[in-house]
């Protein structure tokens, strides 16, 4: 539980640049300096410390902590401190304490250079318990390799661990300077949109809330989508908000059913200026410590993306992309892959997998012939120009996909799954460290339903704007558009997306009524505000829960949010959602629908 | 519809305050300027603008707006911009057009002083109707006199108006500022807390949202009160949060479902810490064109602000205290004075009303003598003292009352219903352009239930900490214990309040189980929070809403909202809340409870 030191010289190193504009941490409080503050240019000095113990040995010193650091503290020995003596050495662990003292160099040889306070110590003066901490489940410096249950319980505990002090500070910073970067320096308004809406078409995800009208319900948004584009209606121009969003997926890993994007929405502007926004944007608002990302980003289509990755999400950190080796094999007699070859979208493609034999057993021999039972279908020079196509090294293994498909979704998954073997036997293929964000643009404006394939849906949302090259398509072969989508991608994951939107009520209408078939009733607040002067405009939103637990290298969202909910959605600390009593219902007009087992063990 | 003069300049003189920073408003988009932005600097520019028609004369001139401002157009009238100027011509009012064109002074004696660009015009090369706007249902420039409701079901038409324009953005630049002044300036770290969490024991007005678990229900809280405690007891030390926080109140007019307040929370802090905390908040993020404000804000007991006004929030813009005159009526002969004063507490009070003679009949004659049915039974004398304790004018009127009160409410709703009837004559009171903050202090901790008076309960919170002074009558007599609250009083409205927060879990579990018997259970987490280590801590909570629209004078704070509900709580523009299918409410396991007369209907 010792602050790692690399990590805290990042911390202090992110803080240091704050110093230049005066921060104070000590501000409106008796304090004179934080636990991390003290240096060798301040022994001499009287100093006022608050702080939890962090650890005491035998009442001669204790390491005292704050956010900012840990500073060792000389407990007094002499006969007129026994007051303060007794009061330490008998506090325990995680008491919250004051004290008063003189920095002192430690004595020659008991510096620490790994802690940025390991020059000095406080010899104290005076002491006060301020708060006793009674005894703790657990020892906090095991608290990481406790269940995340216990940890999400005590929360305020794990607070205290210096990751997630990090984390939470971090994002507080780098949502400032995406705010300096807005506000300051592009005109962009910070307008706070209602949580308090009604269903959105198709909004099968969202929360209700019951109102004081029977049967009326309000809904809790996935996003700001209406209000956003209503702003650009309203003349707005320029509107970003840091806006908290509600998804009820029920059980999902790493999901959140609150969860924060940072969003935008401009008006006159093009895809290429969104983009170009959100790149200065990320530039503008890294952190140092993480090094420097360069723009602008790559772009990919969303075809080359599926073709070469087998997801429109690609980690291009990482090769292995998928090559199509149909044609190496048309004249093959292996039987499955003129089988595939025949249907009219057959292939077969693969994927390359370097030093693929730590892994699997199917390899490229050390004399440069195949070892795979497809060899024997394959002639010397078909297997020279197979090996040369993939570019195989000794040691590498191919997988090979062969069927009627379009995305390859299969062989995008080996490929990520590959790179997890990988790296559990020791290869480092994506380092966390790295950072390779990546434009995905040119989605299909609409894609099959799932259910009822001859039916169309939105890939993304039905406000999303048809590419100007395929806007008569739209008329005619709809399953044809391309869309003005883009979707921003890091190491893999998708943290972004946007669009520039229909403004023109017609074409909104014929996408609703026509294409999607779907009742334009319950959006024609937004058709009728497009008939009255809807500027052209568009936006993004960055997923911000996801792009900070990626900076940071966190395992989880959960890790870059103060109190998240389990994967059950459940606050486990505080116990909700919980029972309400039907007298609070009736306010409401709602009643419990208990379902019959419940009902049979309340009601025996 | 012109934009007013005055607003703009001190709308534009903030701007300019941005542009040292580089404030860019033509960044990522192909607009060469805004339309409030060209100057005589500008003349022989190339330009293009975006904007909407304001106004368009005869084919010849047109006044195109944007969020900036106003920039007259002039339509070619050669041949061979002949269909330049049948496309502009025929726009109609508010479509949405491009335009480029050379900067040129206007004729001699055409310049207009009262527009900040009102001495160049825009000779147009070329144009294009980005989207042409159906014909309104109002003149926009009418908007402001139609019912709010008819505002609120176009809001995104009325958000064009200059006013409100001005005030969302204005809103934005304050909200800038006070995020540079807590994080940059003071390591105040920005922490989002949950908005779905559970019922508070008496969270009465908390909206419900139904779980997936038959039965269970997160609540959406009033304040992220226990999330920021919680944070202090897991070591954040600063946190602040623009927090959204809900509360179901029905109807009540000139209150939000949703609402937004400055949320701040410190350890280690004393009320004087925050206080100053505050001021310097307000100081730093106040807008230059509102005047400055002076620091540090008087303070004023919560006795003397009852004693005094008659409310714990004065408007101290203006006199009219409140004077006891119990001691020059004691010996009068008046029936209902004797009366009155014969009681425990009988006491009686008066306040003057300056030139109180313009709204009412009872006065002060010329000749210094009382005009009213009391003055026969008070002796020359008496009514001289009586003259000179209330310090009357000629033309004053003096509003007496008398009984057992403590609180003088009545006088205090009198003073401001004089002040309002005198504002209605035209004498200026209080002046919306001067802003009297006030911290008001020593509030009692606990006060009487209004239905059981034999009860006890909070007067603000239970995690309210006793004042230091009063800690030993907590247990021996708590209805005596003044409490570490305080309030930020802004020309008689509230615009804050806070305590330090009680951090001993032994005192909070006294107050809770012993003095307000409530059930402890549901707070069983922040109780056991309190006993690992909780600093002591407190904090505050700013009304953004309220506070906005004091400082922009807006008539309510709906004003200062992008998309404000009904008083009715009703989203007059999408139409919510509103009727779901029974099928959306199923995972949910709720059932709506219809009231009988809306039962028969559906089903006769």
């Amino acid at each position: 539980y010792l602050y790692p030191n690399v990590l805290h010289q990042l911390y202090w190193g992110y803080r240091e640049s704050f110093l230049c504009i005066h921060l104070n941490f000590n501000s409106f409080v008796t304090r004179t300096n934080t636990c991390g503050e003290l240096r060798s240019a301040h022994v001499g000095q009287e100093v006022t410390l608050y702080g939890w113990i962090q650890y005491q040995r035998q009442g001669l010193f204790l390491v005292l902590r704050d956010f900012q650091g840990l500073t060792q503290i000389i407990i007094p020995q002499d006969e007129a401190h026994s007051h303060v003596k007794k009061l330490l050495s008998n506090a325990p662990v995680e008491s919250v304490v004051r004290v008063t003292g003189t920095v002192s160099l430690r004595p020659p040889g008991q510096e620490n250079p790994k802690m940025p306070t390991g020059d000095i110590e406080v010899k104290v003066e005076t002491a006060e318990i301020l708060n006793s901490c009674k005894k703790l489940p657990f020892e906090i410096k095991d608290f990481i390799k406790k269940t995340e249950a216990l940890r999400m319980q005590y929360r305020y505990l794990d607070l205290r661990s210096f990751q997630l002090q990090y984390n939470l500070r971090l994002r507080s910073q780098i949502v400032m300077r995406m705010r300096e970067y807005l506000c300051n320096l592009h005109g962009f308004v910070d307008v706070e949109t209602p949580t308090l809406f009604k269903r959105t078409p198709g909004g099968a995800k969202e929360f209700l809330v019951p109102s004081r009208e029977a049967g009326k319900f309000y809904s809790l948004p996935q996003s700001p989508q209406q209000f956003k584009q209503l702003l650009m209606v309203g003349g707005l121009d320029r509107y970003f908000q840091v806006a908290r969003c509600y998804r009820d997926e029920g059980s999902r890993p790493d999901r959140q059913p609150e969860f924060t994007q940072i969003d935008i929405e401009m008006s006159f502007v093009d895809q290429a200026g969104i983009q170009r926004l959100i790149e200065g944007l990320l530039q503008y608002s890294w952190p140092e410590e993480r090094g420097s990302i360069t723009t602008p980003f790559p772009s990919m289509t969303y075809e080359e993306s599926l073709a070469d990755y087998g997801t429109d999400k690609p980690d291009t950190r990482f090769g292995m992309k998928i090559v199509d080796i149909s044609d190496f094999l048309r004249r093959s007699d292996i039987r499955f892959v003129q089988n595939a070859l025949s249907y009219p979208r057959g292939t077969v493609k693969a994927i390359c997998i370097p030093q693929g034999m730590e892994i699997v057993e199917i390899t490229c021999r050390p004399d440069g012939s195949l070892k795979s039972l497809l060899t024997k279908f394959l002639g010397e020079k078909q297997q020279s120009e197979l090996i040369q196509a993939l570019n195989m090294q000794v040691d590498d293994v191919v997988l090979l996909a062969a069927g009627e498909h379009k995305q390859c979704s299969a062989l995008g998954s080996l490929r990520l799954e590959s790179a997890d073997l990988l790296e559990a036997a020791g290869l480092v293929l994506r380092d966390p460290t790295v950072f390779h964000f990546l434009w995905v643009v040119d989605f299909p404006l609409f894609l099959p339903n799932e259910e009822n394939p001859t039916e169309l849906e939105s890939a993304h949302h039905p406000f999303t704007a048809p590419h100007p090259s395929d806007t008569s398509l739209l008329y005619s072969d709809p399953t044809k558009v391309r869309s003005q989508h883009y979707d921003l991608v890091l190491n893999g994951n998708e943290v972004g997306g946007g669009s520039i939107r229909i403004h023109s009520a017609e074409q909104q209408r014929f996408v609703l009524e026509k294409v999607l078939k779907e009742d334009s009733e319950v959006l024609s607040h937004l058709l009728e505000a497009l008939e009255f002067g809807a500027p052209p405009h568009g936006g993004i939103a960055l997923g911000l829960d996801r792009l900070i637990s990626l900076i940071v290298d966190a395992p989880s969202i959960r890790d870059v949010i103060a109190f998240p909910k389990s994967f059950k959605g459940r606050d486990l600390m505080g116990n909700a959602p919980d029972y309400v009593t039907p007298e609070e219902l009736e306010p409401y007009h709602i009643q419990v629908s208990w379902p019959l087992a419940e009902k049979e063990a309340k009601n025996p």
